[in-house]
C-alpha cells in the first residue's frame, strides 16, 4: 500500500479551519486527524489515544531528544505537540493525515518531514475575518484587535507554505474540495511516485 | 482574470493521450489545445491558425531566433513548433493551454517557460500497451517492437517531469480527473498566488 499524505493546515483563528476540515473528513474516509500528545492532566471524559497521548514531563522530553515529536510548544507549564510515531503508523497504513497547527510548528514540521504539504488557510479579506470574529459575539473588542493584527502577521508567512487556500464566505465545502484536490495532486508529484510507477511498467 | 497554466503533456503511443485529453476537453472549458506552426504546406481543408500556424521557413526560423518559439524540431524537411504568442495568448485569457508533445520538446519548454507543468502520461505496464498498440490492427510486428523500446526509453525520463497519470485499462475518465485535480491544485500553489492572496487579504 502507498503511503499517506502528512498535510499540515495553518490558518488565522477565524478562518474556518475546523469547518473546512469537517467537511474534509465528511467528505472522505482517506484522511484522518493527528491526535496530539500533552503533559496536562486528563479532563473528565478525556481518553488517552483519542483526545490527547497524555504522557509524563520526563516522557515528553524524552522524546523531544530522540526527535519523536514533530512539533511541540510550551503552554502556560505543560507541553502540547505531535507524536512522530503516530503520525507514521496513520501513513503507513495509506492515510492522509492532518495536523492543525500554528505557522510556527509548521516550519518546525517542515524540517523534520521534508514530504509534509504545507497548506495555509485564508479568509478573502480582513473584513471578512473582523465580521466572522464579531459573529462569534464572544470576543471582547481587545481580543478582536489583537486576533486581526495576529492575522496580519500570520498571513505573511504564507509564501512559506506549500498551497494557499481561500475560504470564501459560505465557501467551506469549495475549500474542502480544494484540499482534495491538493492532495489527489501530490500524490501524482513524479517526486513521490516516479520510481514505483517505472517499475511497474517495466514489470521490474 | 488569473493567468491560466500551460501544461504539458508526453506519454509513449499508445498511452491514450488523445482519448484523455478529450475527456478533459469534454468535462471543462478551462482548457484549450494549443495550436502548432508548420512550415509544410497546408492540406486540402486545413485552416490557417486552427490546424497550423503555416509560416515560411524564413518566418519560423525568425521566431527561433526570437525564442518565439516554445520547442521545434525538424522533420522530413520541415518545421514543427510550438509558438509562444498563441500561447501567451491563451493564458491571458484564463486558458489553461495544453500541449501535447514528445519528451524531448517538454524540456525545452520547462527551459523557456519555467511555471509550465510537465504531465507525464503512461499506461500502467508493458503487456497494456502492447496490448494496446496490437488492437489498433494497424502497425506491422517491427513497428510494435520499436515502439515498446522507445516507451521503455521514455518512461526514464519520467522522473524529468512534474506529476505522473497513469491511464488504466478504461481508465480514461479517471486520467482526465487527475490532470483536472492537478490543474486545480497547481493554481493553488502559495508560488502562483501568494502575492495575490496577500495583497486581496490586506485590502492593499
Amino acid at each position: 500500500m502507498r503511503n499517506g499524505l502528512l498535510l499540515v493546515v495553518s490558518g488565522p483563528a477565524g478562518s474556518g479551519k475546523g469547518t473546512v476540515l469537517s467537511e474534509l473528513l465528511g467528505k472522505s474516509s482517506d484522511f484522518c486527524y493527528s491526535v496530539s500528545a500533552t503533559t496536562r492532566a486528563p479532563r473528565p471524559g478525556e481518553q488517552d489515544g483519542v483526545n490527547y497521548f497524555f504522557l509524563t514531563r520526563a516522557e515528553f522530553e524524552k522524546r523531544i531528544a530522540e526527535r519523536r515529536m514533530l512539533e511541540y510548544t510550551e503552554y502556560v507549564g505543560n507541553y502540547y505537540g505531535t507524536p512522530r510515531d503516530y503520525v507514521d503508523a496513520a501513513l503507513a497504513d495509506g492515510k492522509n493525515v492532518i495536523l492543525e497547527i500554528e505557522v510556527d510548528g509548521a516550519a518546525q514540521v517542515k524540517r523534520l518531514f521534508p514530504s509534509a504539504v504545507l497548506v495555509f488557510l485564508c479568509p478573502p479579506d480582513l473584513e471578512t475575518l473582523e465580521r466572522r470574529l464579531r459573529g462569534r459575539n464572544t470576543e471582547t473588542e481587545e481580543v478582536i484587535a489583537r486576533r486581526l493584527q495576529k492575522a496580519k502577521e500570520e498571513i505573511m508567512h504564507a509564501t512559506e507554505y506549500d498551497y494557499i487556500v481561500v475560504n470564501e464566505e459560505g465557501g467551506a465545502a469549495r475549500a474542502a474540495e480544494e484540499l482534495l484536490a491538493v492532495a489527489q495532486a501530490e500524490r501524482l508529484r513524479a517526486g513521490r511516485c516516479a520510481e514505483e510507477r517505472i517499475r511497474s511498467f517495466l514489470g521490474a
